[in-house]
Formats: structure tokens, sequence, C-alpha cells
């Protein structure tokens, strides 16, 4: 099995920190592509993913896999020991909403307000830098959801880790590119942020 | 059970059309909110949704789970006889791949096209109206890829009824908002439609 991804790009870190919590690292192959230079924009990388985003998961017969919660999915699936998209159903609907809102409001959110505010990718995208700075608003605001949500909690949903909590900090992170970050009275925020960091996976 | 929702809304129609594929519409109360005049504001909806948007399921016990892939993904885990997202592994990956790419790729434009360029919820958003523009055009793009996937396939995924399906159809109707509607050559699509929009769910 192959992954196409970045290794600097957020959304590949999703799923590699995804696949070191569950010991499946080794499992997968790793191939580099350079975004900025355009090598996710050829006829084959496109047959591969129409969306031409990384990562796609490719396997062994050829069927690709792309979009990181359904690559996720496949192995949550094929390794349904210690869970990372919840036990029962209540639990994998709760994971599953925090997901949502974490790709529409947070990261989609922190993506815009990159893409539109500094046009790495303006050889593909037209760029409207206000748009951009109405994301970056958004995506800022989000962090003091999280704050919100955290206060007494050691984890994003229910008690144990999940999924939700490594898309969450891949987001976190990636917004240094917005130039933000938890700000010094976002305690519950920065005290998670430190545990969920502190996994060896979180350096995958 | 309850469902707070809008009934001509397109997020709603999804969930009202995959509750009636599984045969289970009257398990639940449906509850109408008037969400142009803001009844999805108030602190009481807030509490059931931090992000002030419908679907939002409601258990007996007071739980509430809103996004609607949660809310579908809740009752297929307590009902997972005729799966509407899939079987073995790779056919629920797939099926989450198309769900997140229906969703990013023409969902939220559709929506941002509408919202941008109406001024519907201007009381509560800054509008872009060039935003809105390009989001539109990106919508009408993705009915060609829609018109391309479809060829000789009688589903969006595999060779089976999913709820990529039911994104997908409520998507292409809310577009009328946008005055966007089948092309005459995207036969694909145009056949597919009459298949789906023929099952009584797609009037639930
Ligand atoms: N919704 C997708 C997002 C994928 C995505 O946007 N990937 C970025 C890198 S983090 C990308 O490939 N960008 C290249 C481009 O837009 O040309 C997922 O969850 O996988
Ligand atoms: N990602 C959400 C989208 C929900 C959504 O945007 N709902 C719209 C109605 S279709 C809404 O409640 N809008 C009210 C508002 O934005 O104030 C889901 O899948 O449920």
């Amino acid at each position: 099995m192959k992954i196409y991804e970045m290794r600097q790009a957020p959304n590949p870190r999703r799923v590699r920190m995804y696949l070191a919590e569950k010991g499946l690292s080794s499992e997968v192959e790793f191939v580099q592509l350079d975004l900025q230079k355009g090598e996710n924009l050829t006829p084959e990388f496109k047959a591969r993913n129409p969306m031409k985003k990384v990562p796609v998961l490719e396997l062994d017969d050829g069927t690709c896999i792309a979009e990181t919660q359904a690559i996720c999915r496949y192995f949550e699936e094929l390794h349904p020991e210690q869970p990372l998209m919840g036990r029962t159903p209540q639990e994998k609907a709760l994971i599953e909403q925090w997901v949502r809102w974490l790709d529409f409001y947070f990261f989609i959110p922190t993506g815009m307000a990159f893409q539109h505010g500094s046009g790495y990718f303006k050889d593909r995208m037209k760029c409207f830098p206000e748009w951009g700075a109405e994301c970056r608003t958004q995506a800022e605001k989000f962090f003091g959801f999280l704050n919100s949500q955290l206060e007494g909690k050691e984890y994003l949903v229910g008690d144990s880790f999940s999924i939700a909590d490594i898309n969450a900090l891949c987001t976190v992170d990636f917004n240094k590119v917005n130039a933000l970050a938890i700000a010094g009275d976002q305690v519950h925020l920065k005290a998670w942020h430190e545990r969920i960091s502190a996994r060896p996976s979180a350096r995958a």
C-alpha cells in the first residue's frame, strides 16, 4: 500500500498521526509530492484523485481512496481494536460530529485564510484576500471555542483520545501559517495541546 | 427523539431521505425552525448545536448530535441492515470519500454561492459577492464531474444505492437557488437524477 502525501502539509499529517496511534505506520509506503511545484496536478495523479489533493491511499490492486477521514475509516474497519472513531453508536456519532465541525468550521477557514491570504497556490486558483481575512477571523474564533469546550476535559470527545483530537491538533498547529497561536488566557486549550503534542504520534 | 430542522433547507432533506430509505422516519418527531427569522440563533438552540445549524438530533436523554452525516451514522450503527454507508472496509471508505467530495467540493460551494450571492443570511454574516460568483462556477463544474463519473453507472459508488446518492441528489436539487440545473448534454447525470428522484424517499 502507498500513501501519496507531502510531509509538511496538514492533511497528510492527520493520517500519519492516526496510523502511528494504531501502530500501522509501517504497513504503508509514503510517496512524497511537491504540491507547490504542482506534482499533484499531473494526469497520473488526477487519475488517483480527481480532486488533485493529498493524501491518497493506493491499495495493492490499484484502488485509490482519497480524503483523510475515508483513509482512516478504511484502516479503522480493518483494525477495530483500540478504536479512534468511537465504540457505541452515540460515541461514533459524536466523534463524527466533531470531525465535521473541525473540518467545516476550523480546517476550511484555516486553509482558505492561508491560500487566499498568501497566494501559495495562485497558479491554480483565484485569490480573494478579503475573504481570506474573514476566514482568518473565523479560524481565530474557533481557538476560543475549542478552549471553552476543553474546560475540565482531557480529550475533545467523551473521555478517551480519538481522531477528533488528532484533527484538532493538526489544525491548531497548521495555523502558524496564519500567524495564529493559542492565546495566553486559553488555558484549557493550552493544557490539552501540551498533552496531545506529547504523544509520540504527534511527531509521526 | 426529535430532529430540529427546516423543511425547505437542503441539509435536513439529506437526513429525512436517509431515514425514509431506512424505514425509520416515524421514529423521529420533526421540529420546524425558521432559519431566516433566526430561530436557530437563540441561546436555547445554541446549547443544542454551538454551530447554530440544522439538522440536530436530540435523543430522549437530551444528548444532541449535530451534522447530517453524524446523525445518519448514529442510525446506521443502530440499524446496520440495508446498509447505506457500505458493507466492506473498502466500500465504507469509498462512500466516505464521496460524501466528503460532495460536501467540500459541491455542497459548500453551492451554499457559499447562495449565501454570498443572495444575502439570505446577511443579518449574521459578511457577504463577498465575488467569492459567491467563484463558488457558483465551482458548483457548476461539479455538475460536469458528476456527469462524467456516472457514465455507465446506476449509482454513484459501487453498484448499490448509498448515502452518496442521497447527498448528490439533494445538492443538485438545491442548486436551483443558484439558477443551476443539469445541462442538456449531461445525459448520464440526467438519467441518474430521474432514477434517484423516482424513489419515494426523494419526497420525504
Ligand atoms: N478534504 C481533503 C483535503 C485535502 C487537501 O486539501 N490537501 C491539500 C494539502 S493539505 C492539497 O493537496 N492541496 C493541493 C492543491 O490544492 O493543489 C482531505 O480531507 O483529504
Ligand atoms: N455541515 C452541516 C451543515 C448544516 C447547515 O449549514 N445547515 C443550514 C441549513 S441547510 C443552516 O442551519 N443554516 C442556518 C444558518 O447558517 O444560520 C451539516 O452537515 O449538518
